[in-house]
């Protein structure tokens, strides 16, 4: 797909050589290939190749690194450039075009997750390598992940990043729930009620509730990090036949006896996001952010979205 | 498209570890996509993909970075990897399938301005961002682009590179007439009339006049940059059924107050170019150019051009 | 075509920061485009896509430099990134998925050229800059190729690594035989019998003749390089409907008068590949493989490679 628009970020009016307005855009090609075998077994995989232009900076495209697939019946399995258990949840994202708010997720500030890392298919340059498992049978769906990075100091053993997660999901009717959890190893670490060298990454714990009527719909989601506690709040109405509007508020609170590598902040965040369908495969999208930051909160997007 | 032939370039004699003759090539992929909404506004967006080979140096492809564009009727606008109205002043290349001489263009010593960069779609790598506005009606085009880059030292602001260019063009029966502008700021500086600081870019003006009679076509363009004025006259002859020969010669006036950054040779160049339509999409194409400068002047192409 | 699949490396147990089962992958996507004049002349060109993972480390794609072809009845010649006369020598590798040994080839240790490189089609990254021409004619293939590249102290002339090679294969009923030679320049040197400056890649000699009877095949391969002289015999079994088992068996003799840059290791080494037709170009691969190595000479793969 590609989408472009203005992008107007308070927050650029303190970055020296940037303008507090800039072109915002993104052009992606996805290279999909797959076969069936005798048995009905599908195999198949993946590469993309992504540009993103933000913020006044100018980028070519790059390929990714593939994803593999072995799927059959309602088990897939996933080597290479995985999806991660955590960044599939259902409830993590808004409804959006972005799946954050504006044209290009304007910070991503209505996920609940803060200050904790999570694998997530990188659409260019190099992923996480892994292996998952994801089966879905009526309205449940589980999936499992696991990733590791070489690393550390051991011959023979790769010790750098690793992260395992698991997240459940069941839907029934116009409601679905979603837990998820993740444990991490040798990665970003931070001091905490005076301990140093606990994992960011590490027990990261993530629910969500949602429910859709047709016109309208909500979902809340509540995440918990070695940093912060977050609770968000989103709300979707259609308005006539093609316009969606959906709003959100997060309220984080982080803990205090981080003293060392708090990177998440204080406070409540808000967004809008707008939606127009103008047939074709164009959507035109605005949006509204502002974030827990004290000062240089409020960003605006506004653009055009088109599939191909 | 494709292109590969033979470059034997006098100039490579003086140059290290490099031959005189070389395979000089190029492989471009272009990705299109476009869609059209309901009311009748057409939205796409394109990235390429291009491998070049020179002087003996081997060069992957790589990607650019994306042109989007929003077009109803007559006009279009493009935002991100623009063309420029400079670089689309109809008169300045050559109607030829390097749009220069040979295979590869042969340094585009055909072309007017002389000293002065400008926007062009960029085909590998990240270009320059930019937006740009086109209008055609009847045998009148008009086109205006710019251009900003980051840079400076003030916060909140763009101050690198910027480029601003206008184009007019009529088109009127076998005659069209081109006149083109162009100002800039941040870019390279020369010391002129003992003036340091000049913009290199800036006060860029182009005009271009030509006819075409079905066998037989002229073109005279003439440009003046800050440091140097430059005409170029080019004739078209069309032999036989397939082949056609293109002549062009040019004479550069350097402007002698320019003593500090002067880029441009004094003198005449002058160029052949011969291409025979083998069928199929492949053409043979062969050049000659002799350069403005005093020694090692002389450089010959040879080779194939395919569409696909 | 994707391939992907486990691999146990055991010499990776001594390497820091390394696990000695990883997975191993590779996605290509070849871009070809060819063209026929209206004289019956196929003018042509071909870039490639490709990622690997290995060893734990991920891999973005990248694009090849490009291949131009020009071929008219028997005859075709490539430039730039060639094939290379002994790199298409029938007889050098394994008649597998792979061509070599399970997944990615574990090392292409049944290769008889040991200690010489040759020129290659490199799918990922610039390849060496080249020219080549084949010809066959009923059972007779003729295949000279040259490459040079930029390098050397002088003006005018292109003093790096070149490489002539030239082959000839002919094929009668249910056998062939292959005789190859390759010279070098400016490459690699090592010093042998007391003569430094020994370039390693010059006076290489292969020679290869192989027999298949339907469901049993056999070839034996001889090269000599400066470092070394090594035979491999091959043998290639079809088990029931689907399944292809091939075994093969290297003996290397390395010359002791290399006194420095002996690459290679003196010994014998074996391995073993089996495949599994699935259906839907899915193919099941497996593969073990001894080194000449005295210690953790060990790896395993399995996986799958699928056609796309």
């Amino acid at each position: 797909y590609g989408r472009f628009g203005l992008d107007y970020n308070e927050a650029n009016k303190t970055v020296v050589g940037r303008s507090d307005t800039n072109i915002t855009s993104r052009f992606r090609l996805t290279f999909d290939a797959s076969t069936e075998t005798d048995g009905g077994v599908t195999v198949g995989g993946r590469i993309r190749a992504q540009a993103e232009n933000r913020d006044g900076g100018q980028g070519a495209a790059t390929f990714s690194s593939p994803q593999f697939h072995v799927a059959y019946g309602g088990l897939r399995v996933n080597v290479g450039n995985i999806w991660g258990a955590i960044d599939s949840a259902p409830g993590l994202y808004l409804n959006t075009t972005s799946v954050g708010t504006g044209i290009d997720g304007m910070g991503f500030n209505s996920l609940a997750i803060k200050g904790a890392g999570f694998d997530t298919f990188t659409s260019a340059g190099a992923g996480v390598g892994g292996i998952e498992a994801i089966y879905s049978a009526g309205g449940f769906t589980g999936h499992i992940s696991f990733s590791q990075q070489n690393g550390g100091a051991v011959a023979g053993s790769a010790d750098g990043l690793q992260r395992t997660a698991i997240m459940l999901n069941y839907s029934f009717g116009d409601y679905f729930v979603t837990g998820a959890y993740q444990s991490a190893d040798n990665g970003r670490t931070i001091t905490k009620g005076g301990v140093a060298g606990v994992e960011a990454d590490d027990d990261l714990m993530f629910f969500a509730a949602g429910a859709d009527f047709g016109q309208f719909g909500a979902t809340l989601q509540y995440a918990q990090t070695e940093e912060a506690d977050s609770v968000t709040l989103a709300g979707e109405a259609e308005i006539g036949a093609a316009s969606t509007l959906i709003g959100w508020v997060n309220s984080t609170d982080i803990d205090n006896t981080v003293t060392v590598g708090q990177t998440v902040t204080d406070g409540t965040a808000f967004g809008i996001n707008y939606e127009y369908d103008l047939g074709g495969g164009v959507t035109f999208v605005a949006g509204y952010v502002q974030t827990a930051a004290a000062t240089n909160e409020n960003s605006v997007q506004a653009g055009l979205h088109f599939s191909f």
